[in-house]
């Protein structure tokens, strides 16, 4: 494999002190190393070669919704298997440079979508000028080099020891019901014996009646959707990739043989059936 | 009404030539006047207000998928109907001043999504530029005021007459499957005769099996789902509001009185049921 100290490898799109490496680290705790990239393929096409052990990938946001190019990386990258998810709580700081005080603040830099998460915060300053970030952590290591008191960086509390700024605000998104949950990708399916969830790819004929006969598979097996997402295919305009997560917690027996099972049924009634994983979740 | 000569009129998204602009074209004809506006939300406000008769939104695109911010404006005005739909197909032609060469070309304007729509053939000009505009109408209307022979744009061919400029290629898309399905909202729910397809808003509730029920309705009466989306709810994490369009097209009888039946015994299966429309898509 390919980590030393027999630690695996986990892979993650953006910049020390972001989410995706929280989430990573809030997964794998100490007995995992972590390595930044720069795009969501990057992880799928690091964990296909084999050259990291896994990936840590957002997969959904509670207020933005799904993060669709994962779903479409997993039809793009068909020897991907997902091992175990989290959901983690997002939260905003605003920081600056040591000593720099809100008053002397004229820019702020961050991801649009933390610009807009906190919006409320950033509307009683009016006079800051919003600029777009790649990232959010990346806006704080930016603040950090300029090392100009008049910026300032919206990004998680972690930021600030990272690249040595202080915190001026803390807790300034919207809606304290922030939520993003990532999936943990690797090469090899692994059977978890205490897994809980499970999810599945698959297409549905295209004819009445397809979806409701197949989630009726799952229905019948007893097992809870959670989840239900759908992605176009290219050159098949208005047919749909679908995506579903089932909770097995009230199913009795071994998750992965109860599993194989379904999927046996799910084929009579769906096309191009894939299991993606059965897993459990951390903090569900 | 807001409008004059006894033509309705139709608020889009976009600038003159702009594919919305299109399609309330070829779905109203002659019938109605166009009003361009700068964003999607402004759409539903003007109908909402009534200072519109129509608003023509995208709702799906065939490769790129669902337009998420138009379902979530449907959350967001809840006086808005659908009394149409029509889907029409996206094709693209490399635009430049008059007189213009490819070999003059140094720069690209489009759309995001358009510049990789075209990324084969934008792929054989490694040495151009490639720059975002905020559509591809207003790229076109660029490259026309700048005047320079280096600038081209990628937008669709009707831009070319508008703009006054030269098609320098046709068909330059990578897919030609690729659709875009429009809707048409309006204030006040129009009861059509010859309606062929229902849209329906709901909260599934969160228990098991709850959207499995839900779809049973559907299924009992004969219709056919061609859409599910979801979309998160915020403030309330892992819970979803979704949107169904069922085709009423093996149904007998008049179809608003028919969908009032399916309203009402859905509404014992799911929360907060809204129906968005009863009405007939162009071209399909």
């Amino acid at each position: 494999m390919a980590s030393d100290n027999n630690k695996p490898l986990v892979a993650y799109c953006g910049k020390p002190g972001c989410n995706a490496e929280a989430a990573a680290i809030g997964y794998f705790r100490e007995n995992a190393k972590t390595l930044p990239v720069d795009s969501f393929q990057e992880i799928f096409q690091k964990v296909t070669e084999g050259t990291v052990d896994y990936g840590m990938v957002p997969i959904e946001n509670s207020l933005g919704g799904s993060v669709y190019q994962n779903y479409d990386n997993f039809r793009n990258y068909p020897d991907v298997f997902i091992s175990g998810a989290i959901a983690i709580k997002i939260s905003y700081c605003l920081l600056a440079v040591k000593g720099a005080k809100t008053e002397d603040i004229k820019k702020v830099y961050s991801h649009p979508q933390a610009l807009l998460q906190t919006s409320r915060f950033l509307g009683n300053h009016k006079d800051w000028q919003q600029i777009e970030a790649y990232n959010t952590s990346g806006a704080a290591l930016f603040v950090s080099e300029t090392g100009s008191k008049e910026n300032a960086a919206v990004a998680s509390e972690i930021n600030a020891s990272i690249y040595n700024l202080d915190i001026l605000a803390r807790g300034i998104e919207d809606d304290p019901n922030n939520y993003t949950r990532f999936v943990v990708i690797t090469k090899e399916r692994k059977t978890v014996d205490d897994a809980h969830m499970a999810s599945f790819m698959f297409k549905a004929k295209h004819e009445p009646g397809s979806l409701y006969k197949i989630l009726g598979v799952l229905n019948d097996f007893g097992t809870n959707l959670t989840r239900l997402e759908s992605r176009p295919i290219p050159g098949r305009p208005w047919e749909y990739q679908f995506y579903a997560d089932v909770d097995l917690k009230s199913i009795s027996g071994q998750p992965d043989d109860y599993v194989k099972k379904i999927i046996e049924k799910l084929k009579e009634k769906a096309e191009e059936v894939r299991l993606l994983g059965v897993y459990s979740e951390v903090g569900r």
